[in-house]
């Protein structure tokens, strides 16, 4: 698979709501996140840590709607967009906007760099 | 001014359709652009070759309408989504939808790296 074809993979399954599917198919075990805020997940290192993160982004904000649209690509990258309609706990319900940028090697996605 | 600061602000006058004054103001003499398609204007070095660029696009391409969307920030650098409604010379109405992804070193824009 090239690049597009990866990326409009990965889009379409979360898009889909199955974005448990999406990094199991396509985060490299050595994949890192890049969050712009700093804290706890600020960075992660290696597939554990990632999937660390998302069970605790999941345990702690309550997901109503998401909408996914892209993918955009340019080399052995591409980015979507994300707007999440969720309620943190103890919080307002709120929509979060964000770009990501995803880095692929070996057919694998090994960085995701969060822009909001 | 901090990047976002500067993302705003770049954002605002490109959505105002005031792109010259913009990348007057903040493309570095250094600025390097890269489309992810191969051609004349595939990698541009330094503010003269970009500027070339965009008089060849300007040129080229009768543009009817310009929304953008952003800024969306992490670290130095920070994204914006571009639509662009527009008749290529001798084509056919189109709209060009894409994210640049800006790096912003000593307050100026030295990479445009465009996502379509």
């Amino acid at each position: 698979m090239d690049i597009r074809e990866i990326a409009e993979d990965f889009a379409r399954l979360c898009a889909e709501g199955r974005v448990q599917e999406a990094v199991r198919t396509y985060w490299s075990p050595d994949i890192a996140t890049f969050e712009p805020v700093p804290g706890e997940w600020a960075e992660t290192r290696g597939i554990e840590q990632a999937m660390a993160k998302m069970t605790w982004w999941r345990e702690n904000h309550e997901i109503h709607e998401i909408d996914v649209e892209g993918p955009w690509v340019n080399g052995n990258q591409f980015t979507l967009y994300w707007e999440i309609e969720m309620t943190p706990k103890d919080g307002e319900t709120e929509d979060l906007e964000e770009i990501v940028l995803y880095t692929v090697e070996d057919g694998k996605i090994v960085e995701e760099r969060y822009f909001y």
